[in-house]
């Protein structure tokens, strides 16, 4: 049987991956939830039809959004992840260990639980007792936990729907009171070939609120375009005073110390893009 | 109209584009020659369904398949194209004023053709007096041509068809004996997602042939995964010893000297898989 889910990546491109089975589909309060068990890429999580991850590339985007901001923290002990259900952030963090805590604010449970019934290689640190798993709004938690974390990451769904507000000026203020003295922050933000106003918008208000910013690029194969860009600011201090000597003992299958400062060599169509007024 | 043209990617996923209008389509005596319209990047070319080129992402491939042999050898005079009938790559090496002749090896004098016809922007320098168009098969013309270039680029398609030998040890030493004392060949070399094999089987290839050789990587939306590699050797000498100042002065959208060298530095899964034995 030819069975195939397709995504519209853009109203004018999609991605098709053919489809051994489908694991699960539900609806939740705030989207439909599906696991696709795909002969390209493994398992493959879903949120309202856009692919959010998947067993064979999920290693990629991971790492890359956390293991960046998590060495440029000189001693990251508390780490928020918003959104991120699925885990892999999570599972991430925990690699580095000076952290104590690990918060996962994720706005829909069933992401969560989902994740741990059908994506166990990507869930598996859950379990953890370093976690706290938070259920709820992540902006309004940002706002009601000032001066807490020292890493905060979002590991967001594209700006549509209930993400639309983790791509605000507004958070990124509430980001930066939700931060320690030498905190890090870092976002997932979309592809430099189809999503530039929205990068140099974001972009723009996170140099404007921290003391340094940067944008960030890794390769993933399921996203449009298959660029992927990450945005980062340091609450003091700059983005190049990472550790080399915690990086070179991660266990990493993209991420390594000659990659972190060229992640940030961009293109000259993506330089022009965040130069021009 | 909802019109899609699709490519099977792999056996497991497709890329869809949305189309305005097909411009033009025929079967040539190598293969069906399709130029599109597309709502997302503009005018592409097809051949037997599978993308070559569109206006929006070409500069990515072209630049980075031209500009780093060519600034890597000393003095450039005489290039050889294989393949690239678009024309995209002899716009890139016209960029070079030490450049005195581009042989354009085709096998398929209709594509030349067909971007002459459709493709202006990519096909723009095809009509320069320094391009020599040579309609045949680039393995004869490599064979007949000993000691003759300076540089060797196979802007092939991908290793099917009339393209496999393209891809062969027997191959790249008869591009070894083509080039001049100091030469530098660059190929085109798939995915490190999807063509893994084919890509460690030409590293050690042009290993073996080459006095040095590299693989590097650049980002095009079109091609499977988004990431792309290349494989670059020289004849004699190494491959850092590229000319910083020539590449300040190259008009280019993607390419920058910055670039250049780190686009040797791979993610840990694709330098592991060329270093395992």
């Amino acid at each position: 049987m030819q069975l195939w889910f397709s995504e519209l990546q853009t109203p004018h491109m999609k991605i098709s991956c053919r489809v051994k089975e489908v694991l699960h589909r539900e609806k939740s309060p705030y989207q439909e939830i599906a696991v696709l068990d795909t002969y390209q890429f493994g398992r493959m999580l879903t949120l309202d039809d856009v692919i959010q991850t998947s067993e064979r590339d999920e290693f990629v985007y991971h790492e890359m959004l956390v293991h960046l901001p998590l060495l440029t923290h000189r001693d990251p002990r508390r780490v928020l992840v918003i959104g991120g259900g699925d885990g892999g952030s999570v599972r991430e963090v925990l690699k580095h260990p000076s952290v104590e805590q690990v918060v996962l604010a994720e706005i829909d449970e069933r992401v969560v639980e989902v994740a741990r019934c059908f994506l166990p290689t990507i869930s598996c640190a859950l379990h953890d007792p370093r976690v706290r798993l938070q259920i709820g709004d992540g902006i309004r938690h940002v706002q009601e936990n000032p001066n807490t974390y020292d890493v905060i990451l979002v590991d967001s769904t594209d700006p549509v729907g209930p993400a639309v507000g983790l791509f605000s000026a507004d958070f990124y203020r509430s980001v930066h009171a939700a931060l320690r003295p030498g905190g890090v922050f870092a976002a997932q933000t979309e592809s430099p070939f189809f999503n530039q106003d929205l990068i140099k918008r974001v972009y723009q208000d996170v140099s404007a609120i921290f003391t340094a910013a940067g944008l960030y690029l890794a390769v993933v194969p399921t996203y449009p375009g298959g660029m992927w860009s990450f945005t980062i600011g340091a609450k003091d201090g700059a983005l190049h005073g990472w550790s080399r000597e915690r990086a070179a003992g991660l266990p990493t299958r993209y991420y390594s110390p000659e990659l972190h400062e060229e992640a940030f060599t961009l293109p000259v169509f993506v330089k022009e893009l965040l130069e021009k007024e």
